[in-house]
């Protein structure tokens, strides 16, 4: 998907939501484990609900690992699923020697036809750069994450006064540009979030950590949000499992709607 | 799998070579595609000639994952075929907040038996040390990696002008011990091998980066090895595809014996 096929997206559907597809066996309504494939019959009905208010769907792909190659089957369903006209975002946090990065890159991006995925810095330029040579496809850098580990490393003061975070932001700079790299940019930094926006303007920035770990979407929009929408927020427990009765796909799409409503308020005031 | 069991093996077969798994259909030989299933039917065959001569297998989890649901259900039988007593190392990078972290340990510890993975720092403790609270399992943290994006932060001089790598080195003293986390360590990095010895003199390395990519293995074990061998040697293609040919294992077999004995030359001038 193109920057302005994105950007299109979001002015169409006035909202910058990521659902993610945290899908598990213990977590979904359980009268679904009788389906042949419960974990996209979960994931479709969600898809089914939440899609009139959702831009991208994050499936993660460790829940999906976890389940052994019957799950890879129900990621593959899943991303067949979904109409070509949402961004698909593989949270894989994979980064390897280049060599091995293209191997990643070809199972998401040409086996199972991802738009995006995200990729962990800490192997530098040639562990991301092969993920940048498929057209029309998208790394999203991890930079500043929103769990507690993040002070261990990102917040790391360098010789040169920067924390390390915006080390990583400057020198990939050299790797991509706005319409091939986002960023990962925790909605717990508020603090941080004012200075990233100025430093990258153009770029989407991933936002996790919205609902469940406290960031808030109001403040996040006010300080992130461009011209041409620029964030992609994600919420994944406080939709997908918002009920887990009967009504699962009911209520996620009303926690959807809620979501979008508020994001459509912040799009008109820009 | 214990340390002490490690280092017993590395002592009984004189010792310390790891045999990467990076199996690409591309790569091995091309009447092995009649098979079944030619990606066992090749890891089958190299395990049998190296056995002797190997510590530890690592299949590249990438090269895996690009074949979609069937190149799970290969590694799976690769790894119920390898025999209890080498240690084996899933190859995979992961690294993500807590409960995705926790998903990623039971899919390569639970459901695959792996007895430890590769695991990238930059998210911090709480991404590592779902990874720990396996018994007998290891975490195997990249720190100083082989290949040339290391440059890029890796070795980016921090406030205290210390390298990045030896904060992580440093910073996972507080995660893991000897008996539970290993790091990666570029056979290509000589220059600072010798300090981080020092600063960990009880933990295994992984080293990749002989051969190929130009690390010496007389350099690497004259200055990493410990009493208890304390290093993992890791060969990938200059023995798997080390022939093309019929004679693949056999010749792989060859490769294995020459690196061993060397290895054994090491180990008796200790």
């Amino acid at each position: 998907m193109t920057y302005e096929q994105l950007a299109g997206q979001i002015r169409e559907k006035s909202s910058y939501l990521c659902v993610g597809l945290d899908t598990a066996l213990d977590k979904i309504p359980q009268y679904l484990l009788k389906e042949k494939d419960p974990v996209f019959e979960f994931n479709k009905q969600i898809i089914d609900a939440t899609i009139d208010y959702a831009v991208a769907y994050k499936p993660n792909i460790a829940f999906y690992e976890a389940l052994g190659p019957s799950g890879w089957e129900s990621l593959q369903k899943t991303i067949d699923y979904l109409p070509k006209e949402v961004f698909t975002i593989a949270d894989a946090k994979r980064g390897d020697i280049g060599n091995t990065s293209n191997m990643y890159a070809k199972a998401f991006f040409e086996n199972m036809h991802f738009d995006s995925i995200t990729v962990a810095p800490y192997m530098g330029s040639d562990s991301v750069e092969p993920f940048l040579t498929f057209k029309d496809k998208w790394v999203i850098l991890l930079a500043l994450t929103s769990n507690t580990g993040a002070q261990d490393f990102q917040f790391e003061e360098l010789a040169n006064q920067k924390p390390l975070y915006q080390k990583v932001i400057e020198q990939s700079q050299n790797w991509g540009n706005y319409e091939n790299m986002m960023y990962v940019i925790g909605a717990t930094r508020n603090e941080q979030f004012e200075h990233i926006r100025k430093l990258i303007p153009n770029h989407f920035l991933l936002v996790p950590g919205v609902g469940a770990q406290g960031g808030s979407l109001k403040d996040i929009s006010k300080i992130g949000l461009n011209n041409n929408g620029g964030l992609l927020v994600n919420s994944s427990r406080g939709i997908i499992y918002a009920s887990t009765e009967k009504d699962f796909a009911h209520v996620a799409g009303q926690k959807a709607k809620e979501l979008q409503e508020e994001m459509k308020i912040y799009l008109n005031e820009l």
